[in-house]
């Protein structure tokens, strides 16, 4: 855990340069707008420690690489997220020397997140080797007006010198990813054109032939004046920039205006590109680096008109989930419905793909309350159009009759990543994907969804589970071999509870959804059991048989149920007696101890509960939670959140609040030892639901908003603002009242602490704190 | 299953040429003598289907391609067997066309493994596209007198033509890999040089630095005297060649004798490597091909002399046997201490590494019983010598104290194999190398291995199950979780009950072993505690804990044990009831699919009755056998011979001689669909068990051979003569009885069927058979 980044409401900073965490802080800093995005990096050259990341959304390679024995039923490659062209490039010679952090003496050295507003704005003076000194000032933004979009602000002051600077903004599209294997490199260049302070690059990418041009075109003002200059272009392999050479004199500030663009060939044609990009890029530069700013500043202020929470009292905590609301907001707009929520966004290429089952279990609860229902709509539909390939999926795996497996990782609907254990057997994946549908009808209403394209979905899900169990003649029930849990820690194993218990949930729900639907829209129902090819009485049955009869391994005297079956052969110890030494274990022990140990990732035996929480009393959460916590290490982004909750739900404030700061704060304070990889985007809605089901206790039953709420110790007060159905709510609590104003839509009736509570349209109503009413 | 091979009870015989199998046909050809060997493949050029394969022993590449999320402790490597430079290259010019059985019409086509005199002999009438007609004949041989050279004997006679034929003879060192990820090659070369009708190229491994050096020197023949020539030198990258054009008359036979050399740096220096190679090659030169060849089969007769097996009566399975006799040799000889048996041998580069547990496991009983003590010894002094490097390897999986974890894979100590559920689980090896120096013991009496080398082997194995154990409160007994026994269709199960039990024997023979030493050398009995640092009691009483306390899975009702926890919830059908278009499961099934299904692999319980035989009754074995051979796929080639010894004391001799029969023509039948990738080595030390452990019922009990042989049915009879400590015997067994000569040695004492018969010094004793005695 680091503690280095300034504690502020509305900003991330970092005062001082902390070489050592240059990564660290990249990751933190990093700026993106649902279509491209890049890391914390500086413009000008620096050879020091750091990970160069520019990326744009859908863009990747499938590396074939194989390793070890090919196991039947491999996909046919894993994703690589790709690094793509640098566009952020301004090379920066001072007479003979070149400006480089690394090996200048650094003072006032300032970089700024403004989440408030959406940019990264740095200062600092440097001293080169040879004595001189600089003055620099940078701010940068990647546009959500202008989404292919991004532009500079870089002025540089001479501080005690007159002389030559030579500035080159430039695109380089000769990059390496980090994990490419014998330093592969992944980008072909197709064509590049260069014009006075302008310059295009088109890159290819390999094997998957994405195009994407990134374009450049700048201007230079001298003392506040709009400067002339001659522009020298430079074209090498993959690169083309303009040297600019400037007579400087001390005092007086150069400002160099760089505006770019990143189009790709997932939006224009082949053809269209160059010709869009200078189009675009035309029209962006005429906008001028002021406006675009200030259209930049406005439209983060309508996102955050209804997304942000304020926290009164908790500087350290406010800034943790606006960071969260800030990237995820950065990362995923819901305006392309092919797009998802990769693991990392556009912060590191870790993980490869984007689409994890993250998207269902963690982040459809954000964008629901926060975001137009298309939204979620959009998330929900673009797996019903992978519906197909998920029953390829499971075809390879010797599925039939229609049985969907969702992929564990995917860019385009297909499996691309290649661990036995995970791919063939995190099969939970596919109960989520029900799930999301559930909780998505649940909280919009939109019944309508379920016949439109949802049953479709939750049948190749249903299928699937009834031909993945087995009859035990054994055990005289329907057992599940060989699965991994959302424990990742534990691999290939039997019976793991969670699992067991969604795949009878979505058989259950199947039927229940399918009489729903026959009872509202026999037409549609009959044209989809034609469709589905669906023989209802028999593949009914026979569900209902495996709800009947489904074992789900538990143990009696410890009034638990059992992660998987064996689990209570192992060592039973506690995650609190482990040495500081050994942690994270996944970095310090080997991955057979690990799998024998009794140690937890994430929510596993929790997560079921937490899902379905009304099928279990307090008690049987407390005893499980009682035994799982205290043996769970949150070595997942996705563990604390779900904690967080469920600590909140048996009254343990002060443990939930603990859940939440680490949470909020795993990136900014480091705390899995991992962020320099990239921030954890997906983790991040859960850290909004840490707040919002777990201090404010929102649930929504029966149509209706249910909120038990209370404020965490140090706190003075918090509020949040949901959209539901067609209200908009402002929801305030302090330690004394919850204070709910109805900002939009008609009178409703909201249920608090167990009461009802009637607001009409555009009333606020107060009602009295209470000591946490369980659900 | 294929049936294109002629049988003969000293040669394998292609006749017509089959280019479907064409690299089947490569694979069982392959020749080698222990040092090098190749495939069978053309010398000529040949576009067709081949996989072109030369290896030199001890030379491989590190692979650290990385894929997916690399585990922490996982090997640095991925050890590949390199394929190394084409010594036996002639490229073939008639007039303009090059000949290439790929184009050509293809008459009178022969090859031949001679096992008898250890060569490969093609011959072939070629009509080339443009009608001209050649008569080929080649002849080659890996020696195994000089065990760095090779020699070619390669005629061609115009059938219809006069004309030019250009002749080049080449070495080609620009080779790939077939496993190569992105086409890599692993080769650079070094340096290279020509004279006439002679040429050298020296390449060098990347990353391994291994040196080799490749010569050829060659001599023509036109009408059986020896030509005038103009050799023409031609260099490449990676490669030399001499070119010669002589005028061809029809029906005159041009005769190119080639030599060959490939010298490694594993057993020159890098400077003498030329200088080297250039003697050795003038010295076999001058020898002759005849003089070479009939040294090649003088020393084959020595050989056969004391390995063949005599079977009267069944031509198929006297080729299988000796098939596998003559591959066994032309892999292992003994001589260098630092190599082992790779599992293809010298026949293809699947599987990297070149030791498995294989060798204890299935090898070292032929080598005791077919070759010099020393032999055997060396293999064991092999596994001392990486003692340090198995503690390592524990230690970085988190074990202490001198535990010891041999590599399920190694070239040099080191594990360099990287699938977690293998490397990290399939912990058995380390029980199979303990078992080797039991066996070892028991065969040859040599007790003195024990205190020398033996003990500190089976301390350090010892101290791994130890710590891999644990204790379970639930079961108050010590379980083992997450591992992967013997059959690999399954991975990460608890309690394996062949690893536990093999664990348990381990412990109770290492405490009997130090007994044994301190009894009978307390001297180097107090340098080994203070070596070890042994804390005698305490660890010996804990030792002796867990082989009072340990857990075996097994089900009272069935009477059966337990292949693992839980193996009774699997859907229990039977092999035979598998659809054949489902076989082998490996390569139609996806793999969870496989791990949950009941189809076992391999012996797994069962090879723990096979090894610890007296501990169990006839009925338990039975028992047992009936429960798991209906569920196993024998997919794995190391299953038949098992099976086969089993169903011997079983008394059925049918079956035992289907599995001797699928063990031993595996390879020239192809059962498993993959002889194309190379031979099954180490397998074939199990068919030869098959016949000496299963029908000649042979074991070694108290310093004694024990007999209880039959003759499978539609055998006349058979005989096999074996070493054991002074004595050499031939046991021949008919229909009517057992002759036994004591070719070699003083009297013995030998038990047939349960009595013991006095056999003096050069006597034969004939005993009458008798129904199989089972032990």
């Amino acid at each position: 855990m680091k503690n280095y980044l300034k504690h502020d409401e509305w900003c991330i900073i970092e005062e001082g340069f902390n070489r050592e965490f240059n990564e660290i802080t990249e990751s933190v800093c990093s700026l993106g707008n649902g279509r491209m995005g890049q890391r914390g990096n500086f413009e000008e050259t620096f050879t020091g420690k750091t990970l160069q990341g520019n990326y744009v959304a859908g863009v990747y390679y499938p590396d074939k690489t194989r390793v070890g024995w090919w196991k039947n039923g491999y996909p046919e490659y894993f994703a690589k997220v790709l690094n793509a062209a640098n566009w952020i490039g301004i090379n920066v010679e001072i007479e003979d020397e070149t400006l480089d952090l690394n090996i200048c003496e650094v003072h006032e050295f300032r970089r700024v997140l403004n989440m408030k507003e959406g940019y990264l704005e740095r200062s600092f003076v440097a001293a080169l080797p040879g004595g001189k000194q600089v003055k620099i000032f940078a701010k940068r933004l990647n546009s959500i007006v202008d989404d292919e979009s991004g532009a500079i602000h870089y002025a540089i002051t001479p501080l005690n010198f007159d002389g030559k600077i030579t500035l080159t903004p430039y695109i380089d599209g000769d990059i390496k990813n980090k994990d490419a294997n014998y330093d592969e490199k992944f980008w072909d260049e197709v064509q590049k054109e260069t014009a006075f302070a302008e310059g295009y690059i088109e890159m290819e990418t390999k094997k998957t032939g994405f195009h994407v041009v990134t374009g450049q075109k700048f201007e230079i003002f001298q003392n506040g004046t709009l400067a002339n200059f001659q522009s020298l272009p430079i074209k090498k392999e993959k690169y083309v920039g303009s040297q600019v050479t400037l007579e400087a004199r001390s005092g007086e500030e150069i400002v160099l205006i760089k505006y770019a663009v990143n189009l790709s060939s997932e939006n224009h044609t082949k053809e269209d590109l160059l010709p869009n990009a200078k189009a675009y890029l035309k029209r962006i530069a005429a906008k001028g680096f002021d406006l675009i700013l200030k259209e930049q500043a406005e439209k983060w202020a309508s996102k955050w008109q209804v997304n942000d929470i304020v926290i009164e009292g908790d500087v350290a905590a406010q800034q943790g989930i606006r960071f969260n609301i800030f990237q995820l907001n950065q990362t995923y707009t819901g305006e392309d419905a092919r797009l998802n929520i990769g693991p990392k966004g556009f912060t590191g290429e870790k993980y490869g793909g984007s689409t994890y089952w993250d998207t269902e279990a963690y982040c459809i609860p954000f964008y629901l309350a926060t975001a137009d229902q298309q939204v979620s709509r959009n998330l929900l539909i673009y797996r019903w159009k992978q519906l197909g390939k998920a029953i390829e999926n499971a075809e390879k795996l010797g599925f039939r009759n229609g049985a969907a497996l969702y992929p564990m990782v995917t860019m385009n609907g297909e499996e691309c990543h290649n661990e036995w254990e995970i791919t063939f057997e995190e099969i939970h994946r596919n109960g989520a994907i029900a799930y999301a549908i559930y909780d998505y009808i649940n909280y919009t209403g939109d019944e309508a969804y379920l016949a439109e394209y949802g049953i479709e979905v939750l049948l190749g899900i249903a299928r699937f589970w009834a031909q993945r169990v087995n009859w035990s003649e054994y055990r005289k029930q329907y057992v599940m071999l060989g699965v991994t849990g959302p424990n990742e820690y534990e691999n290939n194993v039997n019976n793991n509870w969670y699992t067991n218990y969604i795949a009878v949930w979505c058989l259950k729900y199947l039927i229940e959804s399918a009489e729903k639907v026959k009872a509202s829209d026999p037409g549609r129902y009959a044209e989809l059991l034609a469709l589905t090819n669906l023989n209802e009485e028999e593949e009914f049955a026979h569900f209902q048989h495996i709800i009947d009869n489904m074992y789900f391994p538990e143990s009696k005297e410890l009034g638990v149920f059992l992660q998987q079956d064996g689990f209570l052969d192992k060592e039973l110890t506690l995650v609190k007696d482990l040495p500081e030494s050994d942690r994270p274990i996944n970095q310090k022990w080997s991955w057979d101890r690990i799998l024998r140990s009794c140690f937890i990732k994430q929510a596993d035996v929790l997560q079921g509960i937490y899902f379905f929480e009304d099928d279990f009393d307090l008690e049987t959460l407390r005893r499980n939670y009682d035994f799982y916590e205290p043996r769970t290490v949150h070595e997942s982004s996705l563990s604390p959140c779900v904690h967080s909750i469920l600590a909140a739900k048996l009254g343990d404030k002060a443990r939930s609040y603990e859940f939440y700061h680490r949470s909020a704060r795993l990136d900014i304070d480091d705390y899995n030892n991992d962020t320099e990889d990239g921030c954890h985007i997906t983790s991040m809605a859960g850290t909004w639901m840490s707040i919002i089901k777990g201090f404010g206790g929102m649930r929504i039953k029966n149509g209706k908003i249910h909120l038990s709420p209370f404020v965490p110790e140090n706190w003075q007060s918090f509020s949040f603002k949901i959209r539901f159905r067609t209200n908009t709510l402002n929801i305030k609590t302090t330690a004394q009242e919850v204070i709910i104003e109805n900002l939009a839509g008609d009178a409703l009736s909201v249920n608090v602490y167990g009461d009802e509570v009637q607001i009409k349209s555009g009333e606020i109503v107060t009602v009295n704190q209470k000591t946490l009413v369980l659900a």
